[in-house]
C-alpha cells in the first residue's frame, strides 16, 4: 500500500495513488449492506483524541465511531467550552493533550492553517476535521468515494459545484482532490460568493445553474456558510433559492444519470428542495454519510500503521 | 421469551407478557447487592447513540451505564448545543446519525410525538427517553420492577401517584402501565395540574392527599414539573408543599407498609419531606435508580436480539 | 504495598509511606519513552465516572485516558450544565450516581470540603479532582513525581512556590506533601495573595523572587487564580510579570540545575516567560502532564484494589 503521510492535513499533500489507497481501503471496510464493519482489533491499544474547537455533530460522531469500530480507546474534548477561556493558546491546550500521548488527534478549528500549525508541534498524528475555509480533507475523501461507488470510477467525470464557494473547505478540498484525479470542473454561484481569480485554476466558472449543470455527472451542492460571512453580502433564501437552490428543474440540465450530494447540515429550501434530497434514485446525500465513516477508519488505520513503523525504526535506532 | 417489539416508544405498544418479560430479564441482571453485572458480550460489536435534545444527567447515564454493561459502543451526542442550531431538522439530524448505522438510538426530545416520527424514519432500534409530556416507558418499567421487588407483585396493588399529573410523561406511562396489570389508580394534585377528562379513564381522582392515600401500597410522587408550565398556574412552593408535599403525617393515611417513590430530580420540601425521602424504611427512591440501570440493559437485550433475528431474516431472504 | 485509603480526598490523610507507594506503582506505569502503558485488565469490569462541576479540560481528559488506559468503562458527567440546574442538590446528584454503582467516582467541585462530603454519603471509591481552595491531591503527587524522576528523590530539597498563594489548591496540597517527605519549603509572591498566618507552619516567606528562589533545587509557578479573586486585589499582569513572574535572570538565582514547573494551564508572560516555559532543560511542563496520567493510574489502581478486598470481606460475612 502506498500512503506516507504521518498526518492527513490536507488533500494538497496526497498523491493521486494515496487518494485511490485510502478509498480501496474503505471499500474494504464497507459490507454488502453500506455498513461499516466491527474491526477492534486494528486500533486497538490505541487512544484517539477527537479535539473540536468548533462544534460539529456529524463530523465528530463520524470521527467517533470510526474509531470505536476500529477498537480505539476515543475520547472527546470540546474545547470551546474549557482551557481555551482560562486563556490558555491554541498550542499551550495540543502540547497539554499531546504530553499525555494520544496516538491520533482530530481537529477542527475556525482558523485556516490552524490545524497545519499544530501538527508542527505535536508527536502523534494529526487528522484535519475542518480548518477555516481551508481543508477539510475527509469530507473530499467521502465524496470521492461515494461518486467512485455511484458512478465506477473517480476520473474522467464532469462535476459542478454549486453555491457558496467562497468560503467552503469542502469546496476547496473538493476542488484538489478532482483535479489531481483528473475530471473536469465546473463552479457555479453568485459572484459574491466566488472565490477571486479562481478561473485562472483551469475550472469553468457559471453563475446560471442551468448551462453550468449541462451534461454534468455529478452535481455537488454547498452549504450557504452564513456564520463566516463576516460583514459582508448575505443572500436572502428566498432569492438564492430562486437561482441557485437545486430543484427537478435545473437537475433537468445535467445528464440523466448525474447524481446529488450535499456534505450537511442542508438547509432545505435554500441549496436544495426536501424531495430531492429525499430521492433515493438521484440522492446519494445518506451515502455520503455511511462512506465517510469507512473513509475514517481508513485514513486513522494508515495513520497507525505509518505511526507503527516509526515508532518500531525509533526503537531499533535506540538499540543500535 | 416473548417482547416482539421493534421499537420501545411507548407502555402503550407493550402486552402484560411482554412487560412481564422485561421485568424478569432485568432481575437477572441485578446481583445479591443489587448491583448490575458486567456482561460484555451481550451488545459486543453493537453502535448505542444517545441523542438528548433535553439535557438529562440521570436518564442518559443510566442508559450510557447499562449500553457499557452489556459491552456496547456508547456514544453521547447532546443535539440541543449543535446540529439544531444551524438550522437542520430533526429528522435530518436522525437521519444522519442512522446512516452511520448504529444498532440502538436513545432518544430524549422536548415535543411530544417526536420520538416515534423519528422511529418511523430509521432503521434501527429505537428507544424512548422520554419526549414531551407523552411517554417515559423505562422509566414506568423500572418503577414497576421496584414496586414488585418490594411488594412481590405487580397486580392488584392500590398506587398513588401524586402531584402535577398534568406535565408528566412519567404520571402517563405508570398510568398505562399499572392499568395493564390491573392495580388500583388514585390520581392526588390539584384540579389545576389534572388533565381533563381524566376522570373516564377509571382512575380516582383526589386533590385531598389523606383521603388520596388511605389504603394506598404505593405512593409515587411526581416532579413539578415547572420548565413545561408554559404561562399557565404556578403553585407557590410552600403552599404547594403544605398541600401536596408527601410528609410522615401525610403518609400515616396509607398501608403501614406502603413504599414511597419518586422518579427525580427531588425539590426536596417541596415535593416530599427530605428525611422521608432518605428513610429507607418507606423509601425507595435509590432502588429506582439502581433497577432503571437493570431494566434499561433488559430493554436493549431484548431490542438487540429482535434486530439480529430481522437481520438474519433479511440475509436469508437476499440468499433465496 | 502499603495504601489502606478507601479514598484519596487529600494529602492530609496520606502517609509518607502511601505517598511513596503511589509513586512507585506510577513510575511502573510508565515506559522507557514516558508514555504510559495500557493495562486493560486492572480496571476491567469498573465503572469510572467524571463528575466535574467545575470545567477542566486537561484534568477530566487526564483522568479519563488513564481509567482507559486500565480497561474501565468511563463515563463523563458535566454536571455544571445539567440537573443542578434543576434544583437538585449535590448530595442528590451524588447518590444517583451511587446508586448506578460505579466502582470510582472522580469529582471536582468549586468549594472546599464539598468532595469531602459528597465522600461520606457514596459506596464506591472517591478521588478529589480538585475542591475550592482546599486539596488538589493527584496534582501534589503527579509533582512529586515530576520532581522525583528529575532529582533523584523528594526529600531534603529545597521547594520554592510561587505567586498566589493565597487561592491555590495546589500550592495547599504541594505543600502538605513536600512537608510530610521533609522538604524545606519557600513561599514568594505579593503578601495580599499570601495566606494569613502562614509563616508559623515553619515554612519561609518571600516576596522578593530573587531572595526567595536563592539555592531553591525546584522553581514551582502557580496560576494567577483570578476567577477566584472575589472582589479583592487583582494585580495588574504587566506589573505582576515585573515582580514575580518567572524569567531567566530571576531564575538565575535559584541553583543552575533547578527545575521549572506549572500546573498549567498557564499565562504566559504573566506567571511565567514563555521562552523559559518552552526551554526543555529547564522546564519540566510537559513532564508534568506526562505523570499525571501515571499517578492517577496508580491511585485508581489502588483504590480499585482496596475496593476489591472490602468487597470480598463483605461477601464472606455475609456467608458466615
Amino acid at each position: 500500500m502506498t500512503f506516507r503521510a504521518r498526518h492527513l492535513l490536507g488533500i494538497e499533500h496526497l498523491a493521486p495513488l494515496e487518494i485511490t489507497t485510502v478509498l480501496d481501503l474503505a471499500d474494504r471496510y464497507v459490507d454488502l449492506n453500506r455498513r461499516t464493519v466491527k474491526q477492534s482489533d486494528v486500533l486497538a491499544g490505541m487512544t484517539q483524541i477527537n479535539m473540536f474547537f468548533e462544534n460539529s455533530t456529524r463530523t465528530q460522531a463520524s470521527f467517533e465511531l470510526a474509531g470505536k469500530r476500529l477498537g480505539a480507546d476515543v475520547m472527546n474534548m470540546s474545547v470551546a467550552q474549557s482551557s481555551v477561556k482560562k486563556g490558555e493558546t491554541l498550542i499551550d491546550t495540543a502540547m497539554t493533550l499531546n504530553a499525555m500521548h494520544p496516538d491520533l488527534l482530530v481537529v477542527r478549528h475556525g482558523a485556516s492553517g490552524a490545524v497545519n500549525l499544530l501538527a508542527s508541534k505535536v508527536n502523534c498524528a494529526v487528522l484535519n476535521a475542518g480548518d477555516g475555509r481551508h481543508e477539510h480533507p475527509t469530507q473530499a475523501l467521502l465524496d470521492a468515494l461515494t461518486i467512485r461507488r455511484a458512478k465506477g470510477r473517480i476520473q474522467r467525470l464532469t462535476v459542478a459545484i454549486c453555491g457558496d464557494i467562497a468560503h467552503s473547505r469542502v469546496a476547496r478540498s473538493n476542488l484538489i482532490l478532482l483535479g489531481k484525479m483528473e475530471n473536469r470542473i465546473r463552479l457555479i454561484g453568485p459572484p459574491t460568493l466566488m472565490p477571486s481569480g479562481i478561473g485562472e485554476f483551469g475550472v469553468e466558472v457559471h453563475d446560471d445553474m442551468r448551462k453550468g449543470l449541462e451534461g454534468a455527472d455529478v452535481v455537488m451542492m454547498l452549504r450557504l456558510q452564513k456564520e463566516r460571512m463576516d460583514g459582508g453580502f448575505i443572500p436572502s433564501e428566498r432569492e438564492y433559492y430562486h437561482r441557485y437552490g437545486l430543484d427537478a428543474d435545473k437537475l433537468s440540465h445535467a445528464k440523466p444519470d448525474a447524481i446529488v450530494m450535499h456534505p450537511g447540515p442542508m438547509n432545505r429550501g435554500v441549496e436544495i428542495d426536501g424531495d430531492l434530497a429525499d430521492d433515493i434514485n438521484r440522492s446519494v446525500i445518506q451515502d455520503q454519510v455511511e462512506m465517510g465513516v469507512a473513509v475514517r477508519m481508513a485514513c486513522m488505520d494508515l495513520l497507525a500503521r505509518n505511526l507503527r513503523l516509526e515508532r518500531g525504526r525509533k526503537i531499533v535506532g535506540t538499540m543500535v
